[in-house]
């Protein structure tokens, strides 16, 4: 594993697996936390759940960004052997978001959002992706979102998420996605938004009668709860002393878990339990800096011990008496 | 297990292991669901902590009841084969407690606190209970706790609860229990408080620094951290479809906790990871009902039953890549 001369990424055997397409935004986005300000650095939910599945399997993305998009952004993406036949260059400017983070980082405000190249954007996915055997629909538009899924072929296993933005104003159009898709990925009060329901259980079971078979609801630091026919697992989020910025965390989380299910191909309610591990194990290495930066130098020896850093978290000895 | 004739509690075996002090209020609660009201009903930290407790070890109460307390509660808490000897009776009114909880019960509000009996109470243990080996404070006036531990002769472990109200108001008695106890319980907001650090982990380890070995934050249904110098251990919260009353949760965790290494006196890092998740058990029983309701009915196999679907709930398999 020799640094890439120019990025400083680790240069990686390909890894092995069924391809994932991952279509969603690319963004430019500003950070404000407690202590430091970041200025347009690499960010959006394609590119956040693209890298952190690239390091499990092959990744087709499918995105737009304008012609500011920086080529080093493209560089880096391509250097972890990302496919980029999928991302359309329009003219204008790319995608920005701005956001500021209060001091225990669980709550943001939104300062800013520019569509940009996304206002008109419509997925072309290339030829050679319409056999991806994973999807996974990050957030945007369910209109996309059902546009990509009906140039795919026969996927095996299609995940999507979504934000209270589409449950709100596109109700319709996201339950026709969620009728098609395995699996749903959404944070607690979008959960209960789309549900009307407050109790998670209750609300979980609401949304999995919608269509997925699988309902995952992100809780930031409370962790994940994954909820099947076969029961529910509870995934912490692994704690650590020092969080620098939350960005793309939910989405490292996705990719994470997307990337090892096609990986793996175990689709199965236990395949799923170990893939939300190692997607909450790649949501902990975004935090650890703004944008990228933590992935850049992150690789296979570092998400192994961390992993069974994890697997030690959560240990107990079985209660008899 | 026949059930008592007059309370319908199962008669069960007395607890082995060794006996638990248990000091704290005993209260008579309003409470306001969304849904419903209950009030004047048997509550208090004490209350909840040594009924759960009192599955797995002999417990002793320390608290104080004024004279409109009714007769069936002591019986209750009598039929779980709680030691009552350090009851006080005092004249006037119970302590009462009236709150209103939000929808999604990780809100309440307090509507009304009045101390009565216990704003001159001081705490005088019955002379047999100076042997107790483990001890629990649950969260009074830190003098009070200071002058329990005053009156046991050499515990083997003790815990403590505590709450905003003094940290804020009495931190230099708060900070001198604090030095005397083996592990501190305490939830989010209190280890912010109490800390002054945003990050968890970070809390933690300045908590840990200021006496107490164990370090246990509270987050209500996301679950708990249990920190010490071995590491971290996070156990969630046993999901529940239907939430009832969440009142007493915390100090039927730690009671359950407490109880549990009192029976097994096992206070390792392993064993206090094993108590926590019995402790989790116990809190996800209480909030079934208002009050001790659930308790009442509650029996070993019914502990037992859950204990291993908690095992179920945080299972997945080795990762190997």
């Amino acid at each position: 594993m020799k640094p890439d001369p120019v990025l400083g990424v680790p240069q990686q055997a390909a890894p092995t697996g069924s391809p994932l397409l991952v279509v969603g935004s690319l963004a430019l986005d500003t950070i404000e936390t407690q202590s430091r300000r970041r200025e347009e650095v690499l960010g959006g939910a394609a590119c956040y759940a693209s890298f952190a599945a690239s390091f499990f399997a092959p990744v087709r993305l499918v995105g737009v960004v304008g012609s500011d998009f920086p080529s080093d952004h493209e560089a880096l993406l391509r250097s972890r052997g990302i496919d980029l036949a999928g991302l359309e260059l329009a003219s204008g400017r790319t995608f920005r978001w701005a956001g500021r983070y209060a001091a225990d980082f669980n709550n943001r405000t939104t300062l800013d959002t520019q569509l940009n190249v996304f206002e008109t954007f419509r997925p072309k996915l290339p030829p050679a992706y319409a056999d991806s055997a994973f999807v996974f629909l990050a957030n945007i538009d369910p209109v996309l979102q059902s546009e990509v899924l009906g140039q795919v072929r026969r996927p095996r296993f299609v995940a999507c998420d979504t934000m209270n933005f589409w449950i709100g104003g596109k109700r319709t159009e996201l339950v026709r996605v969620l009728e098609r898709v395995n699996m749903v990925l959404l944070n607690d009060e979008e959960a209960r938004q789309l549900s009307g329901k407050d109790n998670l259980p209750a609300a979980a079971n609401l949304i999995r009668a919608m269509g997925p078979s699988a309902v995952v609801i992100k809780r930031g630091d409370a962790g994940a709860l994954f909820f099947c026919e076969e029961g529910v697992f509870a995934a912490p989020a692994f704690p650590l002393e020092r969080v620098v910025d939350p960005t793309g965390a939910g989405d490292s989380f996705a990719g994470g878990c997307m990337g090892w299910l096609a990986r793996t191909g175990d689709i199965s309610p236990a395949g799923i339990r170990t893939a939300l591990v190692v997607g909450s194990v790649l949501a902990s290495f975004c935090v650890e800096d703004f944008s990228l930066d933590r992935f850049r130098s992150l690789d296979e020896a570092a998400i192994r011990a961390r992993c069974a850093a994890f697997a030690e978290l959560v240990r107990f000895e079985a209660i008899r008496f």
